[in-house]
Formats: structure tokens, sequence, C-alpha cells
């Protein structure tokens, strides 16, 4: 019996898998920094957390992927900035528990195994897990053949944080006169490119335009800009101001972000943002435009150009606007007893 | 601008996707146990930690899929063992460390949402977590349509656990005469099921076929049963033997995972399988004369009947036949100086 298939026949190749893996370990080794553990022949990896401090120990963890925007990348044949895209899309979710990303781990599915775009996709998840001090401690690539074409893919990530009980958001009551602050996004991250592409099409000749208003940049630059990480900027911040409330501006775009933080049942208190104290990146007035679509779909959908947005009271606030030497936080509104919130321009 | 598309015209209906997160609720809550913080307003979960008796707690994760076994369940419209198969294949993996598994995570990536069969597999996934006593403490369900066509979909999988460093296996050498031990598998579990449908085909007639060694099975039904959970036999065994190296038989198959374990770098311990002390699974017979497969081939793909392997010497072995009252762990080989793995039957 020398004859018959072998796996890779089948379509999966464990060799080449294996060399695509030994290729990545450098970038991936430079983000253990001491916290990873060897661990001989297992699929599982180990790490040391840092419980320094903590008198009662969490831990938090988040699930999420990039969605169709690895189509707008494959479109445009730039993969550089989803790696970033990925990483951002987890860590940023454990900010509002106030938690420390402490290591991340990514899930790469395939038709076939192309190794040069997996290397850069995943030199960029190092890249990013590095720039957020957050080790990457391993994944998962997969061959499918017949679930996954030829040149498609997915990825997805997962990301696990440490945050001591006694830091983790008090339930504490958002009143009126409390201070909105936000972080700018740099453009549509990675949420809503369903309606994207909907919208402007896939197709590489309208991704290779370059609008006026996009001032040199292509669509697909503009598009494929990568999801802001924001764990640097609200750690730090976390360290001197108490936060009532904040929320990573992802599904349901700004306005159901924001909905969802004032909470559910009837919450008398609402949110009046000031459109003039930001500046809406304007790849989103292409998509509005060439798609005719209403405001409100528009802030269902995308963040509109707020990336990261947290609810101090008056007081945090003016300390908030001492420290905030660089002016990464920008003060975007304030709550109100309105019940609703008002992006500040009409919704219709 | 009141016309013009919504996300849900660009084939992604949030809101039924809540529905869907909402119906599954229960069974994702019970097997929280007391574990999980409720955490408002995050797509982040919070999990409580036991770390009574660790001097130095260490966090253990894995990353899995189930790989094209979907394609299978997909073909039989029987979608009920996949959940188990996912967070077997993640758990399993931490247990060669030592780790005990605290909470896992599941991704589930569609063309478009179909509820009843998502349903199926995340009550699927959550009964696999209550038997292991892990939380599932979330996940992602992602609506991409274009990158999976209607009815096809992608399942991924995390798993965290702990360990503490006193228990994670020592840099023991393994020795000639040691003993090897296994769990029985039930079948292919979740790795091979590529060459399983380059040989069997995935069409509905092969799948229905109830061959005779099968015993009144249908293929389909031998093919998707569900990985076994190590889980609670593996850590129970742990409380009282000292194992020195031990093995979750996955990608590779029963060869490639025993070498690996053996360690690179020309070691000269080999192990000798007893292939009569263990049933192998019909199903790998009729895979394999279906396909005219080598015993090679097979065994660097399939686990060949065994599931979880590990290694005690000779005086921990005699330990384990004693404590091992309902046999669950079989005496399958020992330890050679061959420097080679030997199943027992020819590999040519």
């Amino acid at each position: 019996m020398s004859s018959g298939p072998t796996y890779k026949d089948a379509g999966v190749d464990i060799e080449a898998a294996d060399r695509f893996v030994d290729g990545i370990g450098k970038a991936v080794r430079a983000t253990h920094k001491g916290r990873v553990l060897p661990l001989h022949n297992a699929f599982a990896g180990l790490v040391r957390p840092d419980l320094k401090g903590m008198s009662s120990p969490l831990i938090a963890a988040s699930c999420d992927g990039v969605g169709t925007k690895l189509l707008v990348a494959k479109a445009a044949n730039n993969y550089r900035g989803l790696g970033q895209d990925l990483v951002a899309m987890n860590v940023n979710d454990l900010l509002p528990a106030g938690a420390k990303p402490l290591f991340f781990l990514d899930y790469i599915a395939t038709g076939q195994l192309n190794k040069e775009i997996l290397t850069i996709i995943v030199e960029g998840i190092a890249q990013a897990c590095n720039d957020v001090n957050c080790a990457l401690l391993g994944g998962e690539t997969a061959e499918m053949p017949d679930v996954y074409r030829d040149g498609d893919f997915d990825l997805a990530g997962f990301a696990v944080g440490m945050v001591d009980e006694s830091k983790i958001q008090r339930p504490n009551p958002l009143e009126p006169g409390d201070v909105v602050f936000a972080l700018l996004s740099s453009g549509v991250h990675s949420n809503g490119f369903s309606l994207v592409r909907h919208v402007l099409g896939a197709d590489t000749k309208i991704l290779a335009k370059t609008p006026k208003e996009l001032e040199g940049q292509t669509i697909a630059e503009a598009l494929l800009a990568p999801t802001c990480l924001y764990v640097n900027e609200v750690l730090s911040l976390l360290e001197n101001i108490q936060v009532k409330a904040a929320a990573h501006i992802t599904g349901g775009g700004l306005l159901g972000r924001l909905r969802s933080m004032l909470g559910k049942g009837g919450s008398a208190v609402g949110i009046q943002l000031d459109p003039t104290a930001y500046r809406r990146p304007p790849i989103f007035n292409i998509i509005q435009s060439q798609g005719s679509i209403n405001e409100a779909s528009m802030a269902n959908t995308f963040n509109m150009g707020l990336g990261y947005v947290l609810v101090v009271n008056a007081e945090e606030a003016q300390k908030l606007e001492g420290l905030n030497a660089h002016a990464h936080f920008q003060k975007v509104g304030h709550l109100t007893n309105s019940g609703k919130v008002d992006l500040g321009y009409a919704q219709e």
C-alpha cells in the first residue's frame, strides 16, 4: 500500500504550514518579554501574569474578528494593516473593564496557505502586540480547502487581560453635567465593511480613486487605515482619573454604542455631543453621499470619527484636561437629562 | 436622505444577531457558576480565577477549530456534536501542561445567520463546557456574506486555564522502561477531515451507508462522533500520579504527536506500542481501504484510536493501574531505546 493519497493530496500541506510557523517565530517571540514560559510539545501557551498589587485579580477576555475589511484588503492587495486591526478590535474591548492586555492569540483560516500574505498579517499582529505590551502567545493556522476559496481567508483574535477587582468600574450613576471625552478614530476601523462594500463595491478601480477630500489618499488607503490602538492612552489615564463609563465604538456604531453605554431600562440621562469639537474623517462623507445613506444609518453603523468614548464627572474632567498634555482626549460633549443620544446634527 | 441602504440591506442583520444571542443566553449562563462577573456595556467577559493553593499561578491558553469536519456535519445535516468537538479540541490541549480549564470563548463566522443551526452548535458548546466545569464566557458571531457562502460557516475556539508553576511538567527525562497509557478516542475526532472527504467524498449517499463493521451506525454517524473530553479523567489522574509527558493526539496524527512528545534532537528513546492492547475504531479501516492509504499516511493524519497518551515511570504505572478502577486509562506500550516510534504493525 505505498500509493494512495496523503494529507497533502487532499489539499493540506502540514510541512508548508510548519515552515510558515517557523518563519514568523522571531516576530512572535519578540512579544514575549519573559512572561511566556517555554512549553515543549504542546498546543497551548503558558503565561505568567503580573499580580503585583492585586488583591483580587480578575481575568478579562474578548473575541473579535475584522469582518469583511479583509475583502477590501484583498481587492486592494494591501494586507499591512489587518494585523493591527485584529489586535486593536480585541485589546480595545478590554479597556472599558479597566483590564490591561496580557496576551493575544490569533486564528487564521484559509483555503490554501499563502505564505507571503500570512506573514505580512502575522508580522502586523506581532507589531501591534508589541505596541501595547501584550504577548502574542500563539494561535491556529487552519487550511480548509472547500470552506474558503483560493485567496480567501478569515481572521479572528482573542485577547486576555488582567484587572484588580478594586479597579473595575463601580456602578457609578451617570448624571447630567458629566463630561464626555473621546479618542478619535483613524476612519472606518473594522466595522461596517459590508455596508462600505455594498455602497462602494470592492472593485479595484473605485478603490484606486483619489477624491479631493482625501487629500492625496486613495479610497483604499482611507478605508484600510488600521484601527487605532487605545491601550496606552486609556491605561495611563486610568491611573489618574476616575472614569464612570466607557465604550469602544464598534458594532452598532456611535449611536448604538453610546445608547448601550447609557444603560438599558429607561435611564433619564442623555448625551449631547458637539459635532464641531472633532473632525469627521472625510471617508465617511464619501461613503454617505455615494450610497445616499441617512445620518441615522451612518451613525448606527460607523464610529463617525470617535473611536473610544468615556464619561467623567466635572471635577475629574478638569483634572483630565490638566493632565492631557498631548491632547489625545478631546472633550466632545456632556450628559443631559434628555434620555436621548443627540449627535448634534439632524439624524433624519 | 430617508432612503438608501442600511446595514441589513448589505446582508448583515444586527437585530437577528441580537435575538440569537438572547436565545442562547440561558445555556451560556448555566456554565458561569458564580465565577463570571456581570459586565455592563462591554464586549469583554470578566472571570474570577480560583487561585487557592497556588503559589505561582500561570495562565495557559489554546486556540483551535474543528477543521472541515463541519462540511461533513453540513452534508449529513447533523450539527449536534460540533460544539463538543470545538470545546474538546481546545480544553484537551491545555492538559499536557497540567492546566485546569477556566473559561472558553467561541468565534462563529457565517455567510448568513441560520439561527436553528447556530443554536444547536452553541448549546453543544455550552453542554461541553458544563461537562468540564469551564465557563462559556462569550464569543463573537460574525456575519460575513461574500466570505462564506450561504449555509457555510467556520468555528474557532479559545480556552484559558490555570496551573500552578509547581505543577507543570518538569523536564523529566524519558527513559526506556517507562510505561505508556492512553485514553481511547471515539473515532476520527476533529483532525484529518480533508483527507476523509477526499477519500469518502461528502455526498449524502455515501454518508448514509451502514457498512457491517459499523454495527448499525452510518458512516456519517461514525465520522461525526464527538471528540472526547479528557479533562476530568486527566485532572483527576494528575492529583495522584506524576506524569512525565503527555500528548493530545491531533494534527500530525498518532505518529506525529508521539514523535513530538519524544522531543526533537536525536533522543535515543523510542516508543513501542502494542496494537492488541486497544481497539482501532472500524471507521479507520473503512477510510483506509476506500482510499488505499498506507499505514504511515494513516498514522501521520489520524489518532488511530488513541486520543490522549501519557508516559509514567514503572512505579507510577503500578500506582496508576491500582487507581484506575474504571479502566479509563489503557496500558498501550512502553518506551524503548530504539529512538523510533513503533506502532506495532507494518508502516509501509
